[in-house]
């Protein structure tokens, strides 16, 4: 890198200066590119908003000091074998970018695997950390299933749910991607130490946090968008009522992720928060690995999981079609639904003989009861 | 009764001639009446399709001879306490005419409970004969807890769920309805004969089956619609896939009734049709008894249980009347919506926000990753 500062070199200064999710930076890093927001910074013209005063501090040192910062902090990663992933790489996982001005800066990565082709197979599995062996038998189980599927695994490397999805893949030989909250070199809890040494082996170590950063309480909570972004689905095997893996589910949710949830005995408080995302939230209600898989590979997409659970995609999108007041005519009813006529009129006379629509006149409307109801299939 | 046949006598007498849910029968008695129906079939004018012959031979018998069977019927009925009621009838429940012509002619019911009275506050409890522990304990926790808020019990009087339920109603002081396949008069199982004695006086027992007639296999499967129709709700405890409960909750979803399922561990095959329910057919899952009510009572109702769990009812509506392909403008909008251009805009304001629509030039459409998503709460 030596004493030019480069994309890669501005983003990890950025990643040390401003905390992880700083949306102001990233939305100005993403307009105009890293190397320009330092600039800024070091030449003073910085217009980065700074509620901490570290812009304050950083902007006293020259563009020639920033530049060996970065090349000090890259060697040092290079020596312990992390490297820096960033938008525009080979291995940037091209999905967080769906986080916006959330998305991190840049990745920090340490393992054998490419992150971003392992993360096009894989799904989220988060969950308590005071799991119960029911728990954690499910979460072994699901990520031996997913490993043997050729899933990547990812979760927290945290006690309980995460260790035993993260075991479970690696006792199927698969491989399993960890987020930290911490920086990758900084195995927490320490006594997940081995385990994060195995994973790193068969797998990938991936924070944002710069290396050497400490996990620290707020950093659990961004660091979950991570988790959330990285996979096409989450599941949450396991968690109470107040759990951190919630954060994760919802932000799977806001992402439009496949969100799971496995139940659990009711009077386990450790399946409440499951429940309480199946009830309130919509996730899907999953009872094996098999299940989880084929939600996510659509096998089972023509499971509904909404109030009408026995209409079918062309039914579905007929009866959105069809008014709640006045009646419309078939054919505004086929426009709307993006349906031909004929198809429009199969489905209405489906909607009709399920009580949903009604005939009226020359038109079709809604059925009076025909809300919220839920038909057999 | 005398030697006259009125519509009371009439009906007892097809439903001893018919078995129950014979659609012909009952469309023609909806019709025509019941008096019509024995009248045409002793005259020999009759015209109700039999399949199995019992027309052939009852057409054999005089007016009079229908008569005073009729009335036999009946004394012997007075004598053990029960009475037959049919629509109009001031015990008649209602709700029971949702099913049309698979709606019973009349029910036998014995018992110091009204039944009509009771069933407007009522939740049917269904579930496996082969409970466990877990399953049991939570049937009889909702009986108690039912019977506490003033609400009826009602379930079939079988081994596990059905009797802990009934049970749990009773230890509570609460009125508890049991609908039996066979005669109210014939205990089903034997060994429930003591429990059946106690539904009796504090509850009701309710049959469309005449008095005498045996528990056989094909009754309980009709017996479910009436436990499905009699109540505004019906709550799956434990059930295995493929357990007889099932018809009673696919019975309560085609009649538009509440279906909640309490979830179990995924473990156990008797929450397996619990778990298939909430899954596949949308049952809401409920984890106590409190839920339950809630549920039914509609303090729940604010939370949704579909793919849009976070929307509101404004934002549903409004994006059930945005189309999926060509954009619609506003005014067309709020028409299907059955709402006004100002809580329709809001209302689209709020879907952009979340990503489910897009304005398009004048108009509005669909977002294109706007189906089947979720949203975080």
């Amino acid at each position: 890198m030596g004493g030019v500062i480069d994309e890669r070199s501005a983003r990890v200064l950025l990643s040390i200066w401003f905390e992880s999710a700083d949306t102001t930076v990233v939305a100005r890093v993403r307009a105009r590119g890293a190397l320009d927001v330092v600039n800024r910074i070091v030449s003073g013209r910085r217009s980065v908003a700074d509620k901490r005063g570290t812009a304050g501090r950083i902007a006293e040192i020259t563009m020639d000091e920033a530049a060996a910062r970065a090349q000090a902090v890259y060697d040092a990663a290079t020596r312990i074998g992390a490297r820096y992933v960033i938008p525009g790489d080979a291995e940037w996982p091209t999905q967080l970018d769906d986080l916006g001005d959330r998305a991190p800066l840049g990745l920090w990565v340490a393992g054998a695997g490419d992150l971003r082709l392992l993360a096009l197979r894989s799904i989220s599995v988060v969950g308590a950390r005071s799991a119960t062996s029911y728990g954690e038998g499910l979460a072994r189980e699901l990520g031996a299933h997913l490993a043997e599927q050729g899933w990547l695994t990812v979760s927290g490397g945290a006690f309980g749910i995460d260790a035993a999805a993260h075991r479970g893949s690696l006792i199927a030989d698969g491989a399993t991607a960890c987020v930290l909250a911490g920086g990758v070199d900084v195995p927490y809890p320490r006594s997940h130490a081995d385990l994060m040494a195995r994973i790193r082996e068969c797998g990938v170590l991936v924070s944002e946090t710069p290396l050497g950063g400490a996990a620290m309480r707020h950093r659990f909570l961004t660091r979950n968008r991570i988790i959330a972004a990285l996979s096409r689905a989450t599941v949450m095997v396991e968690a109470a009522l107040r759990s951190g893996s919630r954060t994760t589910a919802k932000e799977a949710a806001a992402l439009r992720r496949v969100v799971m949830a496995f139940p659990g005995p009711v009077t386990s408080p450790m399946s409440a928060g499951c429940h309480a995302l199946i009830r309130d939230q919509g996730a899907h209600l999953v009872t094996s690995p098999r299940e989880v898989l084929a939600f996510v590979t659509g096998e089972l997409l023509d499971i509904p999981a909404g109030d009408a659970p026995s209409l079918a995609w062309r039914e579905q999108r007929v009866l959105d079609a069809v008014p709640v007041r006045r009646p419309a005519p078939l054919s505004s009813i086929a426009q709307l639904a993006g349906l031909g006529t004929r198809e429009a009129m199969a489905g209405l006379g489906m909607l009709d003989a399920l009580g949903y629509v009604e005939r009226r006149g020359e038109g079709w409307v809604r059925s009076s009861a025909g809300d919220g109801g839920m038909l057999a299939g």
